[in-house]
């Protein structure tokens, strides 16, 4: 289904993507794939991050203020939330300060579980601050799903330095979901899928695909909100009647810092080059 | 030689130890080893970490502030920068606003370099950030040696995720170790001399003695950095004149976020419980 099938009459909108990274890169590479005709502005708060230590109420300013830029200045007339501690401690502030609608990782990603699942319960990896929040486990609690969580904070840095297919992080990984489903065993459950719930591991799923036993079903939280954003916009498409800006590029970046890193790295994660990134300051 | 002989006929002094995070308890260990009878007053600017990633003047008005409270809220008389980042790269800056004297982390690691070294050519392991300032690299070369320094990223989540002494974390340092051995050979250095540049790495220190080459000595800058502290503390203790204060605990810690990781981890870097820390604030 192209764009244009999906929006008959208008031109594809402009798609508003933050996060307070470049993880959420992964979010605008499905997206990509999904929506190839619409345009997409993409802010990286990375002068701020990373959010997962900073309390909930910093971290509500913190996101609305990138999304307003994504909204007034760049013409956002959707935004996704591709970043998961902002999606489980923000998306309400976010929502009530928009204009236009606005949707996260974490929701999207306990349905696809929930679709998956047969035996209603499910194991989510993730960072820190994200199974701190316990937002997976209350959004699958929602669908009458069990869900175990665990933080799993070498990954991130696994993938920040390149080792997405290194035998050191393949160990990691066969360590932390050996405990994980321990852990799910102790606790009586018969989990049978594996959300990851963190925008850096769609770049190891072949690693992790491989670590799981043997036919648990492994969801992509990248994957989920992309698909619920083509449904929603799908929805919302009679009230997106801003024409596409043909002067401008359909790929714009900006990030609040290490303009650098994000070039150097945002290509891992697109999986086609960033080109520039546009620095932008949203204040302290 | 304990502080009443370091400071004949007048009170050992307070030194306010500061670090972007907690790290540099390292350094603080290697302090309370040499003076047990001063009083400390530890400060991590937890709200605001990463340093490495955010600029020099940021990073400039940041520990500015931050050793302003320890000097004019604990009343400080000596500080002591326990972070590499803030060392490399605004250590000017604080000097230049500080009324009591204040040491680095860098410069008494490469002295100590310097008095291991018998080839004059070290290598230096670090954060992504202190390697980026290469300020180890400067402060060799001022002392007529050559230094080679390599960003290790994955070492400091590996020492927060507690695994000190884990095959992974071996293999991680066997890996990056062979990386700048080769480096190093390739640039015709015979190097004799590990400089570990980073507060976390002295948790790894077993670890990396066992996998250096034979005969290759292991600096540690938060060992180096506390022996400088020393020799200095003696040379100022004449214009050290406040008397401890008994009304005092002779540790304080302080944090301006995420207090309970600080508590939970922070012990591990002392080595002895850290107890409370109080929670500041310096402000956005």
């Amino acid at each position: 289904m192209s764009s244009a099938e999906q929006f008959p009459g208008i031109a594809p909108p402009t798609i508003g993507v933050f996060d307070s990274g470049f993880g959420g890169l992964t979010v605008l590479r499905a997206l990509l794939r999904r929506l190839p005709q619409a345009q997409f502005a993409f802010l990286g708060d990375t002068a701020r991050l990373p959010y997962g230590s900073k309390s909930r109420r910093t971290i509500a300013r913190y996101a609305v203020e990138s999304v307003q830029f994504l909204i007034r200045e760049q013409g956002a007339q959707f935004v996704v939330i591709a970043c998961n501690t902002a999606s489980a401690l923000a998306l309400d502030a976010i929502q009530a300060a928009s204009p236009v609608p606005v949707l996260g990782v974490i929701e999207p990603g306990a349905s696809a579980a929930q679709a998956a699942s047969r035996t209603g319960d499910v194991l989510v990896i993730a960072t820190d601050a994200t199974v701190k929040s316990h937002a997976y486990a209350a959004a699958c609690q929602a669908r009458g799903l069990r869900a175990l969580e665990k933080a799993c904070p070498l990954l991130v840095p696994l993938v920040e330095e390149g080792w997405t297919d290194h035998p050191v992080t393949a160990e990691v990984i066969r360590i932390y979901l050996a405990e994980l489903i321990a852990d799910a065993t102790a606790h009586g459950l018969h989990a049978d899928t594996l959300v990851l719930g963190c925008t850096h591991y769609p770049l190891l799923r072949p690693l992790i695909e491989r670590a799981v036993p043997t036919g648990m079903k492994v969801i992509d939280s990248a994957d989920a909100a992309a698909d619920a954003a083509v449904h929603l916009l799908a929805a919302h498409a009679p009230s997106i009647s801003q024409p596409v800006r043909p002067d401008q590029p359909p790929l714009r970046f900006f990030a609040t810092d290490s303009v650098d890193k994000f070039e150097r790295l945002g290509s891992r994660f697109l999986d086609r080059s960033v080109g520039k990134v546009e620095l932008v300051d949203l204040g302290g």
